[in-house]
C-alpha cells in the first residue's frame, strides 16, 4: 500500500498506469475530511474516530496532509504514544502525504491515494489537513463529508468566520469542550451558520446561546444540508460516540438528497481536469517549453525581447507543430 | 487603469496583447507585500503606509487581494471613512483583485496588474493579501519585500509560527502595539526568527524578552536577510515613520546583496511558467479536451470506461496531432 502511494506521489507513468488499472475498483468507501486551524486537536479527534470506526468493524485508512499532525511526523510524545496503539492493527493504514512535487497537485494525489485504499478494501478513508487557506479548502473537495474542528479561544472563532471555513463544513466540532468559551463558540457558530448576517459576538443578544452545551444545539430545521454543530473533547473521549452518530446521519442525508452523488461527480470531473493539466505540464517539460531549470527559460525570454504571452504562444505553436507524441520523450 | 486591469483579469487575448505591449515599461517600481491573519489590521497599516509614501512624493497603487479588506469592499464604516481621503488623490490608485477565474492564477494577474501600474508611472505598488495559507504565501512572491502583520492575542503567535508565515517575511510588524501581549509577541517572534528551535512561550526562560518594546529589538547581527521586527499602532500612527525607515533600509540591503534581483528573476520565471500553463489550458478548452462544462468531459469519460490517465493522454495526443494553431479557434 505504502509503495503504491509513493508511486502515485512521484507522478510518473508507473503510478498513472497503476491508477488506470485500479480505477474500476475505486469506491464506494466513505471519505471523511477533517480540517481546522493548528492546535484545534484534529489529530486527537481523528484518533478518536479511528477507535470508534474500528469498533464498528470498519477498515480505516488515514491520509494526513497536516504538517503538524502526529500522523505526518510532527508529533509531541503524547501524540506518538496514542498513535502507536494503531500500529499493530492491520485494519488501520496511516500515511502522511507529501505537500509538494506532484504536478497534478496535492488534491489529485490525495484523491488517488484514497482510491487505492478503497481498492484495497478499506471501507473508510480519513483525510486530515491543517488550516483554513485556499489549498486546504481545496483538498477537502476530495472528501464526501467534511468535519471542521475548532477550539474555544480568543480570536479563533472570528478567524474561522472570516477565513471561508464556514462554507465547507458539514459538521462543526467544538473540540476541547471542557475549556472556557466552548458554549460561546458553539453559539457563534450556530448564529453564523444560520446565515443571519454578521455574527455579533455579544452573547446577550442571543437568548439561545445558553443551549450550546445541552448536547443538541440543532434546534433549527434549516435546509437539508444545514451544517451540524457538536461539542466534543477528543482527548478524554467525551462526545465522540455522539459525533459518530451525527456523522452517519449526515452521510445518510447527503446520500438521500443526491448531494453525495453530486459531490462525487464534481470530484471526478476535477480529477480529470487535474490529470489533463499534469499531462500537459509533462508535455511542456518534455519539449523544453517549460524547462526543468526555470532560469534557462528566463534567459531565452530575455534574449527574445518580446512580450511574455507572445513568447510563450510562439513556443507552444512550434512545439505543437513538431509534436506527434505526448510523452515518453521518444520524439525529442 | 481600472479598465486595463479588468482586461487582464478576464484572461483574454486583448489583455495578453496589452501586457506584451506594456512589458518593456514594467518596473522598476518597488512592490511591497503586506500579509497576515484576518483582524491583524493590515488595511489600516496599508492606509498608514500610503500616507507616509505620499508624503515622500511617491505615486502609490494598492492591489487588495484580501476579501476582508476595506479596499476590497468588506469594510466597516470607520475603514471606509479612512479610505475615502485617498479617493480624490490622483497619486493613489486602489483596486481590489478578483480571487477567481483567471487560468494563470491570482499571482500572475497580480504580478501583471502591478506591472501595468508601474508602466503608468506608479513608483510603489502595495499588494495586500489576507491569511497564511499556501495561496496567500504564493501571492507574496509577486512582491520585492514582504511585511507580515501580526497582533497580540492568545493563539495568534503560535498559529503564525506553525503556518509557514515565518519563512516569508522580511519585516514583522507587531500591530496594535498598545494591546497587552505586544512585547511578548515581539519576544516570541525574535526568538523564533533567530532559529534557535522551538520557541518556548514561557517568558521567564528568555531574559531578553523585556527589550521587546524598547523600539529597537534588532540586537542580533544575524545574516544579511535577517527579518526585522517592529512594533506599530497603525490606527493611531505610532511606529509608522520608524516602519518606513526599516522598510527602506531592508530594500537597500536586499538590493545591495543581490537578493532583490534574484527575487525579481524568480518572479519572471514563474510568470512565464504560469503564462504557459494558462495558454495550454486555453488550447485544451479550444479543442474540447477540457470542456468549459466539466460534466461533459465526465460523461465522455464514463462512456469510455478506461482509466483516467489513459483517457486524458489519448485525447491530448489526438489534439496535438490535429492542432497546428494554439489559439483563436481558427483550426477547429
Amino acid at each position: 500500500m505504502a509503495r503504491a502511494i509513493t508511486l502515485i506521489e512521484s507522478g510518473g507513468s508507473e503510478g498513472e498506469a497503476l491508477i488506470d488499472l485500479l480505477y474500476p475498483h475505486f469506491g464506494p468507501a466513505r471519505i471523511i475530511g477533517v480540517t481546522g486551524p493548528p492546535g484545534a486537536g484534529k489529530s486527537t479527534l481523528v484518533d478518536g474516530l479511528l477507535t470508534e470506526l474500528r469498533r464498528r468493524g470498519e477498515r480505516v485508512g488515514v491520509l494526513a496532509v497536516d504538517p503538524s499532525s502526529p500522523f505526518s511526523g510532527g508529533a509531541l510524545l503524547g501524540d506518538r504514544l496514542r498513535m502507536a496503539r494503531h500500529a499493530a492493527d492491520s485494519g488501520v493504514f496511516i500515511r502522511s502525504m507529501a505537500t509538494r512535487g506532484h504536478w497534478g497537485g496535492l488534491t489529485l494525489v490525495t484523491t488517488e491515494a484514497a482510491g487505492v485504499l478503497q481498492a484495497a478494501g478499506f471501507t473508510t478513508v480519513i483525510i486530515e489537513t491543517v488550516g483554513v487557506g485556499q489549498s486546504e479548502v481545496e483538498i477537502m473537495s476530495a472528501a464526501d463529508v467534511v468535519l471542521v474542528v475548532l477550539v474555544p479561544g480568543a480570536g479563533d472563532d472570528i478567524q474561522a468566520l472570516k477565513a471561508g471555513i464556514m462554507e465547507i463544513g458539514d459538521i462543526y466540532v467544538v473540540n476541547k469542550s471542557d475549556l472556557p468559551g466552548a458554549a460561546e463558540l458553539a453559539a457563534v457558530l450556530r448564529f453564523a451558520l444560520r446565515g443571519e448576517g454578521n455574527p455579533a459576538l455579544d452573547e446577550s443578544e442571543h437568548p439561545d446561546s445558553g443551549h450550546a452545551d445541552s448536547g443538541d444545539p440543532n434546534t433549527l430545521p434549516g435546509p437539508v444540508h444545514a451544517p451540524q454543530i457538536r461539542l466534543a473533547s477528543a482527548l478524554n473521549g467525551s462526545g465522540l460516540a455522539e459525533l459518530m452518530v451525527t456523522l452517519e446521519q449526515t452521510e445518510a442525508r447527503l446520500q438521500a438528497s443526491g448531494e453525495l452523488d453530486r459531490r462525487r461527480r464534481r470530484r471526478s470531473a476535477t480529477e480529470l481536469e487535474r490529470i489533463a493539466q499534469a499531462a500537459v505540464r509533462g508535455w511542456l517539460v518534455d519539449r523544453g517549453i517549460v524547462p526543468v531549470d526555470p532560469d534557462q527559460l528566463l534567459r531565452e525570454f530575455e534574449r527574445d525581447n518580446r512580450g511574455p504571452h507572445r513568447f510563450i504562444r510562439e513556443r507552444l505553436e512550434e512545439a505543437i507543430r513538431n509534436g506527434n507524441r505526448l510523452s515518453g520523450g521518444a520524439s525529442k
